[in-house]
């Protein structure tokens, strides 16, 4: 007999890792990547006022963060026109998905996604022995009324969209969503509409929503747009009694200080998102000229990324996927079929691009060889 | 009916905060304290090598963390002479516990503390549904022989024993500790060890335990003697199956980038960490004089804090408490009786001393009026 006895359900999960982070890669490789476009981060980095904010806190790091995170939970509230209480900041996206599932999915309860979309939530729906149910994506995008559906089917208590989707880029007018929510979205059943990606879409995609409504969830973060992906910040933004129940359960001096301070200088530099947009832009724009030079098309994107599809079937865009990681180049790649025809590449500066550029050809030829 | 549906357990959790921020009780106030000892913080702030790891890192903070915390991990993993397969690092002590509580513990499990230690710990526990059972303390000290009858006496999944123990300080010897596991910890059950103090306790208190035993988890962090609480930087050693067991759960790209970096800069420069020793013991003692100069006796402590007996029962302490804090002087006690009775007392730098020593009088007169 061991010393520990794992729950049942702990035990009956794998311990997996739902993604192989790049500096795991790089030990294996033996070598840094020359190009780092696999995690959708922002290359272009973190305002410098944000950088400067998280310099300056450093040395007072011997303090615990805020446990309320007030200022910055108030001046997102400001920055979006809806109260404090309406405000949840958490240790990124990631945390919170992990607390709104603990919060409301236990085993037998169902839940419904789209087939292909953030794995990282399907890993706390089965960490908290909830039942997935999938989807097909139509299009490349996400089917809000098929969702929905299968979602009223099942009495799921969770239906997780993101708006723009990740990892193929694509979105859905806001108007439209909203349309679709009012029509079809289940009784009891709680909306998560994954926003990571909103700061990168035209205008009005964000559907106008109640913020108090209490079907559905919004949830926000730092690590695209504002290129702060390693300080772990997110947000949500819903209804109070929704808001404040992750007081039940959350690590209530989970954030790291700095990164508290980091993220309210950043929000305030509304030049530097502005920015960031456009160098995405353009980055878009060009590894789309790169695909099509070598005759294949991406898809539109509303991220920081563009879906790349290489033509084939999911053997051959991983086989491209594994020779440009062998030339440096780090990129990700989509987990089911049909979407698996494609590669997922990050934008990046034009020296990123460049080594893009460089090593694409012969990594399309050497996954058309072998 | 609402958009949204918690879980009965969840719904049967408070939306309870288990402490008051520093800077919730600053706002409520209105202005700053003038001497923040109320959360075992390190006032005397991180190594200089660990700040310049940290501000070196802010302008990389875009990429995520290594999911894997590999170079911090192993470099532990040196420190005390285990293997790599033995350490976990995770978001703070809280956070580890947190998985360690979800891994192990489900509604109608036993678990077993002392009345009157860490209140995160008991947090976790309801929050996973567990049931907490609670023996007392003896003379002020955690007593591992009646924490290991009652939890084999209920079949319990997890014990918890902080050595040196938060809030009163005292401690046991590692070997005395040693024998007591050995002779009494009943099978299938885990002791989580929580040495978050250890540095700051005399030789020979952490006790030689083979770090694959599954019996015992040990807990440490980085928000102690190495002042970086804001950081959220924790870690764990135990058997590599329990270890490995936090990949079904752990967030896995939780850590903040800037924390790795620091930490491992901050574990490299013994020096520092040899200085903040010094510093705190000299805290300590004049921290004991203080009270003595007010006819009142400091417990002795084993950690950067102490408690300090205000000679009278729970309501007297409190009131003084509250006299302190309103005079600018954060500080906090102990929950529940007989502890109560005490204040608890964090180490700082002699111009936090002052600020106390010249409170100290005239919150007692006014606690003992009122």
């Amino acid at each position: 007999m061991t010393g520990f006895r794992l729950t049942p359900l702990a035990a009956s999960l794998p311990s997996t890792v739902p993604f192989v982070g790049p500096e795991t890669q790089e030990r294996q490789n033996g070598r840094p990547f020359r190009a780092r476009l696999g995690a959708n981060e922002s290359v272009f980095g973190p305002s410098p006022k944000a950088i400067a904010a998280m310099e300056a806190a450093a040395r007072d790091i011997w303090k615990y963060g805020d446990s309320s995170s007030h200022d910055l939970r108030h001046a997102l509230a400001e920055a979006h026109g809806v109260a404090p209480e309406n405000v949840l900041v958490g240790e990124g996206i990631d945390g919170i998905l992990g607390n709104l599932v603990r919060l409301t999915v236990t085993t037998g309860d169902h839940v419904v996604t789209s087939d292909g979309a953030y794995p990282t939530f399907n890993y706390h729906v089965a960490g908290f022995g909830g039942t997935l149910h999938k989807v097909p994506y139509v299009n490349d995008h996400e089917d809000p009324e098929s969702l929905f559906a299968k979602a009223a089917e099942l009495g799921a208590k969770l239906v997780y969209l993101a708006n723009p989707d990740n990892p193929m880029g694509t979105w859905h007018a806001g108007d439209t969503l909203k349309r679709m929510i009012d029509a079809h979205l289940p009784e009891g059943c709680l909306l998560v509409l994954d926003e990571a990606y909103i700061e990168f879409a035209p205008e009005g995609t964000a559907p106008d929503i109640d913020p108090n409504d209490t079907r559905v969830i919004r949830t926000r973060t730092f690590s695209k747009i504002h290129g702060m992906a390693g300080a772990r910040v997110g947000y949500a933004i819903g209804a109070p009694e929704l808001i404040q129940a992750f007081d039940k359960v959350r690590n209530h001096f989970g954030m790291n200080r700095a990164a508290q301070d980091g993220a309210l200088a950043a929000l305030m530099d509304r030049d530097y998102v502005a920015e960031t947009r456009e160098k995405v832009a353009h980055a878009r724009g060009r590894i789309a000229a790169i695909a099509q030079a070598h005759g294949l098309s991406a898809l539109p994107s509303a991220t920081n990324f563009v879906a790349v599809d290489m033509g084939g079937d999911g053997a051959l865009a991983q086989r491209f996927l594994k020779e440009l990681n062998a030339r440096g180049v780090f990129i990700r790649m989509p987990g089911v079929a049909p979407l698996n025809r494609c590669v997922r590449i990050s934008c990046g500066r034009d020296e990123d691009l460049d080594v893009l550029e460089a090593e694409f050809g012969p990594s399309l030829a050497a996954a058309r060889q072998s």
